[in-house]
């Protein structure tokens, strides 16, 4: 598939390492609006990932008008709601621990959903092609934070599917698989808690720490 | 999941757009070997990609060892085959097109396999987790990127899959993603081509283009 090469944008300047090293989950936006100068470098930069046979399945969906926002929003809460149930049992606010920091802004999340500032869904043309999909979502929420824009990948659960592809008018054919909001963040950018990598990777046998693990 | 923190390495500094927008595959690869202070580097940079719930399912199986290379090599070098002639038809070098860089390429690679520095396979530790191993995976390109060490997203036909599986012992519960070659390149990064985003990327409406398309 052909396509145009482009410059890198001045404003993406931030070292890889600081953003790739910085990119926590941010839950908590801020309602200030997010420019189209902003996400046309957002975008660019998530085009620009690999992706299978360079065959380009991701679409992004990006929802701006206030009112879709507003009704995305209440599917978004359903949706946190319907997993939170399935997987833990919890149906209000008072199920959720108090002490759980991640639970607690997640649940402030599907509340909040509906004044994102931006929220974007990610498809693939075909289905299947997670591959094709993630690297440029990856890329998007890098150059975001380069931009000093918070993001966290989120999800949906299926009972509230068939609304957004009609809320929407989405292809059946197209996949769903991934819901991301962007606003400039209440909170700070900071490091992220993970598992050492050398726990992660193996060397030349399954279950082998790295000689630097 | 608990985890740890890191500083971000002082060596990945290159400007995040420079990384983005120059990661070309990179299929001609030099033998120079790899260190493992870049490899410690390149899975550190991956750790820190977001996932869902903060579960970390993706697991790196790096192919250090010369004989192990040469031999999951071969692997791939049939997988290369049988893809190609599943999907075009083609079972020798005559079959395909001159003019094809990529395919010439990737042919290339497929010969080369086996001489690559460093060979990494991702997994999840349980099926259906795409979306938690691609932006670690992106993270992991990048960061090879801003190291000056090229790379490139290939895949296996299901034809090897068992014998890679048993070659490295691999629990048969895990899922398999992605085969990343790791080596410093023969030719240059560079600009790749990718349509606009502003094709693939519709606001508000689908198939409505942004107001900068």
């Amino acid at each position: 598939m052909t396509g145009i090469r482009l410059e890198p944008p001045a404003r993406l300047n931030m070292n890889i390492g600081e953003a790739m090293f910085t990119q926590r989950a941010i839950r908590r936006l801020k309602p200030d609006p997010i420019g189209d100068e902003e996400l046309k470098i957002i975008m660019d930069a998530a085009s620009k990932a690999p992706n299978g046979g360079n065959e380009q399945p991701v679409r992004f969906f990006v929802i701006r008008a206030r009112e879709k926002i507003r009704a995305f929003g209440a599917l978004y809460h359903e949706a946190w709601w319907a997993k939170r149930l399935e997987q833990r049992g919890w149906s209000k606010p008072e199920d959720v621990p108090k002490e759980d920091k991640v639970y607690q802004s997640a649940m402030l999340l599907a509340d909040e959903m509906r004044d994102a500032p931006v929220v974007i869904l990610a498809f693939s043309l075909a289905k299947g092609r997670a591959n094709s999909v993630f690297p440029p979502v990856q890329n998007l929420l890098l150059a975001a934070r380069a931009l000093g824009i918070g993001s966290t990948l989120t999800t949906l659960h299926p009972k509230v599917m068939e609304r957004v592809y009609e809320m929407f008018s989405i292809p059946g054919e197209v996949e769903f698989h991934c819901c991301i909001p962007l606003g400039y963040p209440r909170g700070r950018f900071g490091p992220t808690s993970r598992l050492p990598a050398g726990q992660t990777t193996f060397y030349d046998e399954w279950d082998h720490p790295p000689p630097w693990a």
